[in-house]
């Protein structure tokens, strides 16, 4: 009989959604696992509608009241999938109960919260995951083996963007995302901490940054009235950086690129090969080797389907797709694990806290006008 | 209060799993539904397996006697995802026990098991879908819909292909599959089925086929002997078409195809417009339309992951992948909205039928090496 | 001092243009060559017209009369760029002078056309070479050379398709194109030649053939008048074929498909490996080889623009471009090679038969309606 | 009878190659033009190659002197193709004897020169041009005129890329490349050039630079010999950018990028629109209209090849690719019209001057680790 581990979920809205969906999938992967996750409480601010997702997605009970839920003896995981704002509180919380700790990126909207953070789980001493899930996306990882066994050789560039266009409609009213005070930070942060800690897990820390950020739409309508409101969060950012590798490095981030929708996408370039990787056809690798016959050298389209790939045996026969929401899961089964076998999983709350220096260094290369090295 | 139905499901191997996702995730459509799935039974052969899937997967009873299974008052819905040859039986038993029927492609063996069954569900009253899932992928739907609005014009050309490579290795041992007695056919009947039936949702009729088909590794190793037995079923076949609408059709159905893992693909070409899909990349459709201004025609590469696309706004937002499973909760959701409203769901068990005929003048006509004209 | 080679060109439109560039750029091959083209005499029917062109062009001399330039002894190579039923009797007179040939494709309008002038040639002693251009492009002798050297195994299937979008327009004037009787046929021999003659490079002989053919307007205005005339011509057409290497075929010719300009593509799958290539990505080759690594399995995209790839030491270096256009310098290379070495080039007028001996196979396939089988 | 213009070229290696075959080639395009040119002289350092180059291309006479072919009355045009650090001595005096001048990019080797350079020309009062020659890609041209017609919208970045791999072997040779007071610069001005103009022309003038440079093959060996040579150019660079417009630009200038051969690519980001293009596909423009149906957007594959696409009815039919060479007609076309108008063409001295002061800007900027302000 395996054990059962009581989750306590944090946000209900499209967080909420992706984690609960995540959990309820995790039975493809219970042939390596020990423990099964039980869907305890749901929490959210909004009464009526908490009780309401949680009847959808099959919680078992609901709260208004995170403290209460961390409170709660009986769940032993708090998954906090609420705004960035409300992260350090929650999870220091948390830790002080000695709950595991699934939270979302970018882990804190400062850097003093993200010390606080790591202070707490260590000295709590259970497991902590940060969500950057697309470092659990099956051709991410194939890259990352890739990189590990020198099949690309040594690195010499690393060029990363994430790109939406969810804010080009200039009459797109003010939501709390253009707010700097509650957001911490725009697209540089929310999208930028993706690509920093795939920079990270693929070719290691950064060593310095240079950086320039915008806001393209100045102001914005106010729901329901005439009036318009200042945007203090980034529309778009660019930054470059050099790697303790000896890699440069090139960035976007970008929430007014006409055309993509959720355009993560990233090359990496090393004496031996190349890998191109885009979220937006997150089943495919293109990797170019040259050791291959040198008239048949090119990029090839690797379809990361085989059982030979990360996490596929778990799923379908080649050519079967996984979805976005798959990377939900893989973070679960790697946090079930770590608290099977008492490892620390990746990327934990050292991760975040990483990660968080270096937007806070882009932050000051930005309005400094410099390059700023990252302290680690 | 949703009312729960009931499902029986028979089989448990591949097939068996894919269908219980998509069950198991059915919640996502929830808001839509008023009836909801309980994972009442899953039967198979082998008891200590079916117990052992029947756990892991959340089955809360199982059986390795299917006529039990039809047999449960309690049951509403028989799924039948075990081989071909056994879903005449099955499925005329639950069609008289008055049970909703999904039921896997291709539909029988022959022709003649295809009518019995359509004559059963007529006569039982109750909803019967065939699986051909691919018509639920958003994008091949999105394809519909742009031939339906005549946004491709008249249609000239359809183009379909179903290429997987899994047989290419001669050492693979004999299986069920090589074998016609057990299979019905090939890679014709078995991969081409959902070519022909995603021909027949797109642009309409057979008229006349003409074909041939071959057999490349003549014989294979009996697994766990020295011996090797004749392989009586096709890895390839070729076929052309024409069409009641008038286009013409060429097609092909390959598990020999070096490279390609699940490559079903298809092209339409109308007079105003074309498309292209590729299952490999199912959550894209590529659309030429002749209507954009002249100097910027092309191929666009449409991303089906927007709420206006089909089912979509049940997932994620825009740029967020879906599976390749997730077609068959799309079918699940066609099947509980029959059942709810009393229409008839698409594909149905006539769709079976008219596929059936399809399959049996392509083996007619690669027989007799002539056109032959489908009987409708 | 390199010998001239004095050529004579009958044709002065759009492939009078394409021949001219070619043996105006063959200086860029000269290195490898003996002889050089002297543009000696250009012939058309329109006497201002062809004056102005050859005057455009650089030919030093132009005529109205093929017979003319056919006997003059300063001419070297006849070189028919002019409509298919011009080819026989003009090619017939030029052998029968001992002049060496460049002849357009299809080679002829009838097989009997077609036999008298490989006799003719024959019977002549001097080279002859059809205008099948397309196998002149580096990447499909790429393609080639991996299949000679056994890189894709043995072939399983070839696809090939021709599409155009040029006739789609109902209101396109009636022109010789349309007419039977002037232009042979229509898309099935004038675009399928091309296929035809890359599948018999690439994987031998044709076997077999099954076919169907559509005329989708059925007529179309005569221009100036009010009047429409009835259309003679195949609009589109679907063939499958056996070759006598045991493998599969299937080809579509189709001159209204929206979209595609001018696009040829073909794959071919073996049991080692696959390579697909597109006619409006000259410059690229997609191969597959199952020898790669097992999880870096994928279609490359080879740019087939290295030194070691067929032609392109005479061009440019790495990642430059070549067009369309070079096709013809590379026929011209080769028909230049053959006079020189006295080596029967290729493809020369036996292929061209063969290619016609393939064509009315497949015309009769359409009309009776039955698999009819190549006489080779 | 057409005015004939008599050029003297100066560099017979690479680019003198390429320079004749642009202009042997501008016959094409004859019909609009009332010039034509005559391949007069061509120089070179070496009298045995030079010689014999000018036999193998076709130049009427050949010299080892520049000067004498600056001085020699009959020539009207000198074209340098020479090395950039003996474009300033050949320009001014060139211009100082009235020539018309075509100098191959970058104009100059420092901000000095270039200034003297413009300076020359226009006190010599006749044209001038340099050969930034991807403006002269009808793709590229067809993103300008998206740009300027305003379907893009305003621009909010742009990223440009200039990848190749032909330093990637750390045993090539030390040759005058890496050698900074010979080449003035390594990959971000000899490549970064055509990237920063590239810009220049498509969106407007740069405001400000950040950017770094590495050199990571360290020395080299020097041919012949057992010793290494210390290399003094980068083998990359990235910088970023802010443009007068507005938008924010990231770029990437790299000459060790594993699978890329002449892998210049940008993408423009609007707020109606998106382009994107690469060299390697060079008849292709991607373009993204947000002003497509809803259920249909997405990145189209233009194929750049219509006869209403720039310069592309003076070539093939649509879907017949042309290469990367035509970009050299196309330049001596747009100087030749120049010659015949006397409106000075695009891009002259005067953008070769400006992308000088933006290479010094980004020298700068590497140099002192922050922001650099262009001064224009």
């Amino acid at each position: 009989m395996k054990k059962t581990l009581n989750v306590g979920l944090i946000g209900y809205n499209f967080m909420g959604r992706a984690h609960t969906h995540g959990l309820k999938n995790l039975y493809m992967m219970a042939d390596d696992l020990q423990v099964t996750p039980r869907l305890h409480t749901i929490c959210g601010r909004n009464e009526g509608e908490v009780e309401r997702v949680a009847g959808k997605l099959g919680w078992e009970k609901w709260s208004t009241s995170w403290e209460s839920v961390v409170d709660d003896p009986e769940i032993d995981i708090i998954d906090i999938a609420s705004p960035g704002n409300t992260h350090c509180e929650i999870a220091v919380a948390a830790a002080q109960k000695g709950k595991h700790i699934l939270c979302e990126k970018p882990l804190a909207t400062t850097l003093g919260e993200a010390e606080q953070m790591l202070a707490a789980v260590e000295s709590g001493g259970a497991m902590h995951l940060v969500n950057f899930n697309y470092r659990r996306v099956p051709a991410v990882m194939l890259a990352k083996r890739l990189i590990e066994e020198g099949r690309l050789g040594a690195i010499i560039s690393f060029k990363g963007f994430y790109q939406q266009d969810w804010t080009l409609d200039d009459e797109l009213p003010f939501i709390w995302r253009f707010d700097k005070a509650v957001a911490g930070a725009g697209s540089m942060a929310d999208k930028g901490s993706h690509i920093i800690d795939l920079a990270r897990y693929l070719i290691g820390e950064f060593e310095e940054v240079s950086a320039a950020m915008e806001i393209f739409v100045k102001e914005r309508p106010i729901a329901g009235g005439g009036q318009k409101r200042v945007v203090t969060t980034d529309d778009a950012a660019v930054f470059t950086a050099r790697f303790a590798c000896g890699a440069l490095g090139v960035f976007e981030t970008n929430r007014m690129s006409s055309g993509r929708k959720n355009g993560l996408w990233f090359e990496v370039n090393g004496t031996e090969g190349s890998v191109r990787f885009e979220l937006e056809r997150l089943n495919e690798l293109q990797v170019y080797s040259r050791r291959d016959p040198e008239d048949c050298q090119g990029f090839r389209q690797v379809l990361v389907t085989q059982a030979s790939h990360p996490y596929i045996r778990y799923w379908w026969p080649p050519g079967h797709l996984i979805g976005w929401e798959h990377t939900f899961t893989h973070q679960f089964y790697e946090l079930f694990r770590a608290i099977e076998t008492g490892q620390l999983p990746s990327p934990n709350f050292r991760d975040g806290l990483v990660c968080q220096k270096v937007i806070e260094a882009i932050n000051q290369a930005a309005v400094e006008k410099r390059w700023v090295t990252i302290d680690r």
